[in-house]
């Protein structure tokens, strides 16, 4: 730069640099700002001053070795399917879009283990591993990157029964705020060789590293699958169901609640037809041939003490996922009810299975009460559920009247023994609670946090402020 | 202290300081300082300069108190089971005697999860668990206790089912190296709420807290056990055997191999009669009546494929046991062969299950062209397999070779994608190989034990240097 130069910001010079090398893979534009910088949930948009694709690890350094260099924000970016605002750029910066980043390195069978770049989708990986007899179970809904999903230690459907991404995750590549390349873990299925770095970055939401390879653990696909769906006189004789269910250790792949509410949204939305609008459970058991028979036998003598309807049986694949994909759609189904101007405040909370009933019926008297409308689903095998009052956030009132009724919730959730967040993660929308949950070992994270990012670069405004 | 009285070494003040709280609960004798300074394996004796027994978390936080003030080393000990060197007292100090802090805190059938002080063993929770249909799966043989099987990040015979201490820890109290107190976790299942530091502080080994209280999962008592013993004509017969079994994806909860060599010890170590010498695979099977048998046909037939005997059943409770305890017993019956001056170099390597084979045959062919004696044996179904060459290690020649096949053992595996210890941890025992398996990685556990331990006093000289 030669002196007669006006002397540009650091984002604007991080830009000129990026830009040299990038070219096309590098946008300024208000559309892709915008985009990037929006989440699926009620958080106001906040877009990032430039975006990049990078295309392998290599680019990823380079990227973060300017950043640092000016000190400018770097924000990873996968899907953008998170929930709590991960991807906002709340201080401006670059986003790190790795979607170009989606190639399956490594599938190995016989080890039931593969590695794909973070770019990869969950539907992507699964489509490949069809024919090897294996799958990725952990099924967040949405068809999130597995970047993202290990970043935010995503779960979903299946964690009841095969883990979070905190299990199945067997190591990482990932970029630091220096631009140093870390790999954590190794292909073993377990290790006891120094500080636990894979499970330290799986749930750090980018604001450590950078995840850029994920090593995975595979499951075989079950010799037999059967779904069923129950229906319920009441959301407690479901959730009763779903705690004798645990407590008798039947090892179900999938139960799920959606109130009854939430199943004429589903209904409406997705076209499932001949299903009840009444509180609900679906299932899913995998095994044997026998084993699921005893299963299926074990869950509805347990659903039928509590009036569960006759199991109605999703035999086909193509029921089997028409079912999945309308409970996964949920979120989008009941987006489908919000008047113009709505947005929706997904929130999760995860609680122990004994306090289940309690933190769900209390929530939704509170909600009520509140003159809020938000279905009930939830993975509830896990003792976690969702709710998410449709609002319009830009209206002061109504939006103090949800953050009260979200805050309740919440402290609810700890005070039975739970955490805030049972999957979306903290963002910048539950920072606020994270002292509750954690006390003291929040100045611990803190202390991670300047520790392996000094100038705080990544993702700032997530987790915790440092 | 007045002028006149010389000064005090700081390691001899902070025991004086403390000797006025802990009285009779302080040691200085000679006897008792060897007993925690002697590990179960072949490392020298180290010392510690005193020792002290808490009784609660208030009194570990005293102890930290004062021996930050004063810089001095303090080292947590639990049952002094860990096999590389994790409690010598390298650079002297006080050793922290967890055993008093053996309360069952609580224990939720319901939630299945309960919480125990540090010093509880995993044989005192099992019992006190017998009648509420729950169990503590985790067996690393030695009845070590909680806390440092925490702290070690330790699985054993069930971990190919029931995972490690990683999947079965909720959550921990441990005093940080400044005296504060954290609660990491919560009881709920599942959480994405900040940084694991649950999973920081599982495996480190004292270097970053002293772990006092543990939340546990547990698991239901299977409705139907058998256990099952098998010979095969070699010992690649076996492993095969082992790794098409995980490949099938049968549940096995525990799949141990024996080598001939040590079946024939723990014959005469054991009494147990009517065993063949040879390499030898132990079964134990878990769940329903029908899913047990199907399992034990699965599995019968893939060993028969490799030439294995028919199955021979322990159905009784009191026939399983024996089994198990002298497998259990193994590292006793190995220096039961011990020739005076003998001691073993106890080492485990965990590599992924289509490497197994190729990993122990390479192990065992070089150990017998070292000129050296060791069994082979392991929890294969995770990949895990464990040798421990009997020498006189004050021999330099003989410890020098015993060493160089270490080094090439632990190299192999890591070659081979696995990793350096998949259960023992790291101890002064294996510093020299963590930068092979985590290069960079390194220097990021010296960052992080830089940040939470500025002092260096938590059991130094292990895991990392700083």
């Amino acid at each position: 730069m030669s002196a007669a130069e006006p002397l540009a910001s650091p984002v604007v010079a991080a830009i000129e640099t990026l830009r040299e090398r990038f070219g096309e893979r590098l946008s300024t534009s208000e559309a892709v700002r915008r985009h990037h910088g929006t989440g699926e949930a009620y958080h106001p948009i906040s877009p990032p001053d430039a975006v990049v694709w990078p295309r392998d690890i290599d680019e990823v350094v380079a990227v973060v070795r300017v950043a640092a260099e000016h000190r400018v924000p770097i924000i990873p970016y996968g899907a953008g399917t998170s929930l709590e605002g991960h991807t906002l750029a709340l201080h401006g910066g670059i986003a790190i879009d790795l979607s170009q980043m989606n190639a399956i390195l490594r599938v190995s069978a016989e080890d039931l283990d593969c590695t794909v770049q973070a770019g990869v989708t969950r539907k992507q990986l699964n489509a490949h591993l069809r024919d090897t007899g294996l799958f990725f179970p952990i099924d967040p809904g949405a068809d999130a990157t597995i970047g993202g999903m290990s970043a935010t230690r995503a779960s979903g459907t299946n964690a009841v029964r095969y883990g979070t991404m905190r299990e199945n995750v067997l190591g990482l590549t990932v970029v630091l705020a220096d631009g140093r390349v870390v790999r954590t873990g190794t292909r073993a299925r377990k290790s006891a060789a120094g500080y636990d770095l894979t499970r330290l970055m799986v749930g750090s939401e980018g604001t450590l590293g950078i995840i850029c390879e994920v090593t995975l653990r595979l499951s075989p696909q079950p010799e037999a699958v059967s779904a069923a769906v129950c229906a319920f006189p009441t959301l407690g004789d479901a959730v009763h169901t779903v705690i004798e269910t645990i407590q008798s250790a039947i090892p179900v792949a999938r139960m799920e609640l959606v109130c009854s509410e939430g199943m004429s949204a589903l209904i409406d939305h997705s076209g499932l037809e001949g299903y009840e609008v009444a509180d609900t459970l679906f299932f899913e058991f995998h095994g044997t041939e026998s084993g699921v028979a005893e299963q299926v036998e074990a869950v509805s003598a347990i659903a039928a003490e509590h009036g569960g309807s006759a199991f109605r049986f999703a035999a086909r694949t193509e029921d089997r996922n028409a079912l999945w994909q309308a409970r996964h759609d949920a979120h989008y189904a009941f987006m489908a009810r919000a008047k113009p101007g709505q947005r929706v405040m997904a929130t999760d909370v995860c609680v122990p299975i004994s306090r289940l009933a309690e933190c769900v019926l209390e929530s939704k008297r509170d909600l009520d009460a509140s003159g809020l409308w938000s279905p009930v689903v939830g993975h509830v095998g896990d003792g976690n559920f969702h709710m998410g009052p449709l609002a319009d956030y830009t209206n002061p009132e109504e939006h103090a009247r949800a953050k009260a009724w979200h805050a309740r919730m919440v402290e609810r959730a700890i005070r039975l023994g739970g955490t805030c967040t049972g999957e979306h993660g903290i963002g910048c929308g539950k920072m606020e609670f994270l002292e509750l949950e954690h006390g003291e070992g929040v100045e611990v994270m803190r202390t991670l946090k300047r520790a392996l990012d000094p100038q705080g670069i990544m993702n700032p405004g997530k987790v915790v402020l440092v």
